[in-house]
């Protein structure tokens, strides 16, 4: 089968298309997966930059996120059977439950081979089923974007219903925390440098927005915003460039969730802010298999359709990788599988 | 009556024994009551060397902890009648709940006069009764060191009982968390640069100790207590010195509680940490009237008594002050009044 | 000014038209309120009954909540000034946090008088501005029903996004609990005896309906809508008749919701039920000003209307009482006065 | 090798000493383990009775708790080696996380065989090793008894540390509850018929203890104990006999935790007593793989040992099973293998 490699530091040209053996073996609680769909995430555009902590120096197969079709099942398969709509959890070994250091040795991409590929097998734990309202390009993104923003809004930071809620920019988690938080009731602001982003973002139900090159102290507008409360949880993805912000524009009692570093991982963060706000600054790194189940239900319910801005073919995954690197995409980016 | 004035900055030398008017009118919610004992904290000190925000360039009254005897009650009370001993809360307007900036607005020694005086009138709703097995000298400690080491254990954390915990130093808020860990059923670890606090230390029930002038590198020490996984919490009332230290040792998923700033407030602190090990730093603003009766409640059943370094007079506040700024005391520092 | 009394099981015939002196002096914390609108409960049916825990046999008057304008304030209020429209929290005492006995000793129109009347004077801790988006007759229906919708569904019970929500028959807690299940992103089912409610329930969210007298083992259909797991939670105001079945609805893990009684409060529940599904029966009595507070902000972010059934004037109060007790409504009865 | 059976309803005369196969082959993820000790519950017990709902009309190995030695493992098996001291979790498919019905299916000695025999193989998913502190006979009493103590006291219920909880008689789970609680500083009171018990009770740290044949209205005892306010958290073992009572006994916002029946499945419960104290009854399902691991590290940390009343031989089980229909044991009653 085909598959693409990348090497940790070897930029976007560092991407090569290789062959792999096809699979032929399964173990007995192992999945074979023809994959249909892959979404990219920052993440993996860091690694070819090589910025993101990985073991890719020899090369690895990238990426984390896909939506497939299950092909084949080992022996001992109880929850899955051929024909099956299928997305993988991104860490294998954390099913639900609190986070521990072992649940989340491993994951897709990183350390070891990911997805990019035409077919995979991995045991059936780490798989969840695809909601019945969801095509496989858009299922590809719930693994790692969908669980992260899910992750932020509803399992680490316990909001009340009508919390005010601030996404950073209209990167892939952010767009899916906006649809997320206000198909849950609460007040949602964001930031982009683009009116036209901003244009829709408001029809995608935001209740205020901020052009950051018009207002480069865009928190003293969050501020404004709140009447100098701040917000209760900022989706804090931008790095560098953003966290004392991000943490300024927090109220007291807040919440800023650490997601990502988008300007950069080497930002710092004031200590004191935290105290006399009684602020909470809080790593958020993507979620377990039950988060993934539960945010699949409730997209389900509310039909919360992901949004996608580009989709690529297999033979286009460098200009995917070139097209996310370029920044000016609204959701997510997809390389979809024949 | 006398009481004691401090001016932001001006040192320990900035302390000076003033007479304020007798008080003779209550409003009707107030309650009365000669101060027995005042508790001082390492903020009182950080006032008078300008290094932590406050509103006292033209002289207040310092202190926010004390414990007292109610002499007169307004026609309105009905929670305490004469004679009742009492400690106020930290905050006067946060009763319980969750905290918002209008319940932290006031508090005592800080932004306006506190309570090293020998009479105050407050409001009924700020006062809590001291649990039967306390003393005055022992109760005035609870109101800003109990409390916030409570708050770190069991409000803002929610820690199983039997997680791991380390404190830093042999201060107030150390001290008292160390006991109240323990009583709860924690394993607890503690830092000091002197063998024979944390002999002391291990008689207070301290699982392990470590001696961070033998191992400078002393995150590396909790490490290794901990088969390399981190502690659940460090409750962080170092600063500059230790934040980012204390982060190293807080393990995966786990919080770092921050609290004060004894080697400074000037520290900073790496959102890639966070992020990395889903780790949080949670500000933890001393608490709320709630919490110091839910604290009280607790050392009550368990017998739990506040260790008290040394107790000065009413004549020794300058003294007591320059106890406190030497740094080798081990537990609280008090003043006495007849 | 004109009021309404109730004498406690004299039925709806008791209810007579007094006049009771007008207010002429005001505590420094109190606030004197002209009332617009009173939205009536089946508590205070009941009341006429003699049904409902009370203490009103030498007569009170009735009603728990109502809207209205600040026309006088205190010597010591701060939060509201004449013209501020404000709404009552149920409980005066109960202002937030966990429920204790003294916070819900005090209440209106069970053991003391009421707000039928046209004026009232009350502590300013014990209001609420009415959120900008409703009216006095829309708001006189969040104190009681809409915060024990409200209590029930987001405080008493840690519900995840996307959970599945059953409420019984179209009262005011029921279709306020639809409504803001809905709002927050839940699957809500709803029974009824009449298609023509059901419609209309289906028309404001309603994701399944059941009509109980078409299948009067209308448990066995929940089973059945949910592949035989049962629901998340259960708003239980039926009491008699529905406690059973109620627990029967409830899945694995769930929650009933203890609320009512309209068919009687004679019920029993089996613990075993509990037991072997470790399911939860959970007493709602009504919540605290901060829940009120929560709900304001939450119907004013989502733009939730109550949904009012029928508006009676001052004069027609027996009327009001007649028609609710005909059980007829779908939404709220209110009383609106001039 | 050797193993007893029993039959639902056929008392303790049915159960047989029956020889089973040895176990030869293990499937990759097993475990094969040599049973050194079974406690035995009272579920156990009624089953023999024909009161538990159990699947052995036909004759199943009883029992669900032991503790034993791995003396193999299957080809994948990670987490234990031959040798390790180890018990099995109640129910094998609820290794953590919110509770479902598919994952309390299976359980030991109830639909299916049970671990009175001599070995037994089973997934390495379901094991937890044994604390250091703990032998044999004191580690079997963890799964079932000792978790749903856990379960009762700091999982399902919320409570501070300082709480005062009850606990009814002295069998296995009161008694391990006893202990829990006082180790993480609640206040306990306990109830027995027997005074000799009761000061048994108070050597293990019971704050209070009541007589309920000296006092048949025992719940108005802990009414007076508390100031009429009752206690946070009743664990009702009881059944039928308690259960409203428990009821009573329980304060305002606070918690019967539905564990057994000991007097009876058959009892009811009064809907009304919990709306109007705002009290909920919860039924505990022992609990997970994941609380057992939590409930050896806080044992050990706190140096907990199980109390155990008398320890029969493998040829005594029926005489076991006899001295615990007699109830008059103190805490645990376990079967010793060689």
């Amino acid at each position: 089968m085909r598959a693409f490699q990348v090497h940790h530091g070897k930029q976007i040209d560092g991407l090569t298309l290789i062959s792999k053996p096809d699979i032929t073996d399964l173990d007995s609680h192992e999945v074979k997966v023809r994959i249909r769909a892959v979404s990219l995430n920052y993440r993996d555009l860091m690694i070819t930059q090589g910025i993101y902590p990985a073991k890719a120096d020899h090369g690895i197969i990238p990426a984390s996120d896909f939506a497939g079709e299950v092909i084949a099942v080992g022996s001992s398969v109880t929850r899955f059977q051929t024909g099956d709509r299928v997305m993988a959890s991104f860490f294998p070994d954390w099913l639900e439950g609190e986070l521990t250091l072992d649940k989340v040795t491993r994951c897709y991409g990183g350390d070891s081979d990911g997805v990019l590929r035409e077919e995979i097998a991995l045991p059936e734990s780490g798989l969840v089923k695809i909601p019945s309202h969801l095509d496989y390009i858009s299922a590809s993104t719930l693994p790692c974007a969908g669980v992260t923003a899910w992750n932020s809004i509803f399992e680490s930071t316990k909001l009340q219903p009508g919390s005010t809620v601030l996404v950073l920019g209209t990167g892939g988690v952010s767009i899916m925390a906006l649809l997320l938080a206000k198909a849950a009731g609460h007040k949602v602001f964001i930031t982009s440098s683009s009116n036209a982003k901003l244009e829709q973002a408001r029809t995608l139900g935001a209740d205020a927005t901020i052009n950051y090159i018009d207002q480069p102290e865009w928190q003293e507008a969050v501020l404004d915003l709140t009447q100098g409360k701040g917000v209760d949880l900022v989706l804090e993805v931008g790095g560098k460039e953003t966290v004392q912000r991000s943490l300024t524009a927090t109220g007291t009692g807040g919440t800023m969730a650490i997601i990502g570093g988008v300007s950069g991982f080497t930002g710092t963060l004031d200590p004191i802010s935290l105290l006399f706000g009684a602020k909470q600054a809080k790593g958020i790194f993507v979620g377990s298999r039950a988060m993934l189940e539960s945010l699949s239900r409730f997209t389900e319910i509310n039909n919360i359709k992901p949004v996608i801005d580009e989709v690529f073919s297999f033979d286009q995954v460098p200009q995917a990788y070139e097209y996310m690197a370029a920044g000016k995409h609204f959701g997510k980016v997809v390389i979809k599988l024949d």
